[in-house]
């Protein structure tokens, strides 16, 4: 038995999240099932964490442990030759024993892409959230940068959500606009349950105008869920990038450029 | 009563096609059905050509004689406002009265875009035609640029088509490669039916090393369709835009960037 981490990506639209559940399709099962297929035996596919159904990953990170004679470059052939469509192991590489994508992590980075046209965009549904009204850049940056630093992200937080600590550092929040398209990325040492959706609601409804961009601090503050916007849907969420104290996946990157040509 | 032309953008993944048929939702039936639920009265709606079921358009050019006193800017709103998800009409100007988009169009250009990477990309199906071979572009290029000018394309069309002459002129076929995207943009004053799909189909088979870059040339000569290649699919196909004589849609381009993020 060895254990190998594979780097994942998903279109989120075709899988029922990432988490196993019965009579629902699964990221974590397609992966597990296609695993089976190959060797011959259960296996238990770990992630860095759930993405939501609609919620899709260029990098998502998972480990497993196998019993095979293949190479990781060969494990990884056969297994994208049994996945379904819609999900496609990137890199795959053996790691120490004790690498679990969960526990390990110390980092995540998100992108959450919207457009802001008139009309609804005739294509990219499932890929992207749609608002028809131009957002003021300079209140959304503002409200942006409030969240930055290390707080207490209960505000922030799906109600529901058992989460023993609420405090997250949050690294960056980029807001990207070209034409009509905006942009955000988010980065963090870890984000709580519809922690980025809640966060890009709030910059959508600041730049709207509909909420003005000091509610971040507010919220900040005294946490109330109430001062910040709306939940943004998941079409537009995308996982980027999870980070590890040691470096992974230095071989090169055969897999596809999945999301490459939706973000130009 | 007034002619009005419009531009329109559609996700060809939606609809059976341009040309209204009994019992499948085509284009020109989502535009009738939004006027006639818009002004009251049945109308038709004329296109510069037919697309097939699974053909995108960004900027497809389709005329119809209207009695409102809407100006512009609002039919094309209200007419927005009726229509599905997947169409929208970007520009809309009142024109003589004679004109008429398929029969003055003097010149049409095409997008096809294909993915070579190893494995099925996980994103984009519908959108994009994916070949797990890399291509060689030099025997590509060869190829494309044996297409350019005044010829007799009966080689490249489907058999059953019943056009009386079969020859056009093709003004330029560019090959664009990045990464592992591979597009294919061609310009003609006309295409006969499954035209640039046969040509990027045969461009595709070069590549690979299926077929020699001089078959080409030698299905000019013959007239034969057996020397070329296979027909690409629908799904990477986009009408781009429709040539007139005169200018036409001078106003601000104020619809959305349809396939912007598609294209990068």
């Amino acid at each position: 038995m060895r254990n190998v981490r594979m780097e994942v990506a998903y279109d989120g639209s075709r899988f029922f999240g990432w988490q196993r559940q019965d009579g629902f399709l699964s990221v974590q099962e397609a992966l597990e099932t296609a695993l089976e297929g190959l060797l011959g035996e259960a296996v238990t596919v770990h992630g860095s964490g759930r993405t939501d159904t609609g919620v899709h990953a260029l990098r998502q990170v998972a480990s497993v442990h196998v019993d095979t004679k293949l190479d990781d470059d060969r494990l990884r052939h056969a297994c994208n030759a049994h996945l379904p469509e819609g999900v496609v192991v990137r890199r795959l590489e053996t790691c120490r024993d004790d690498f679990h994508p969960r526990f390990d992590a110390i980092g995540k980075r998100y992108l959450y892409v919207t457009w802001t046209t008139r009309f609804r965009p005739p294509f990219g549904r499932g890929f992207a959230h749609w608002v028809n009204h131009p957002l003021d850049l300079g209140a959304v940056r503002h409200a942006a940068a409030a969240m930055v630093g290390r707080h207490d992200f209960r505000a922030f937080c799906a109600t529901g959500s058992d989460r023993k600590s609420t405090v997250r550092t949050v690294r960056d929040v980029r807001v990207v606009a070209r034409r009509e398209r905006f942009a955000v990325v988010a980065e963090a040492d870890g984000f709580l349950y519809n922690m980025v959706r809640i966060l890009v609601g709030t910059l959508i409804d600041v730049g709207r105008g509909r909420l003005d961009a000091d509610c971040v601090a507010r919220a900040l503050e005294s946490g109330a869920r109430t001062e910040l916007g709306a939940t943004a849907p998941p079409d537009g969420l995308y996982l980027l990038r999870v980070r590890y104290p040691e470096p992974c996946f230095q071989g090169p990157d055969r897999g596809p450029r999945g999301g490459a040509g939706l973000f130009g």
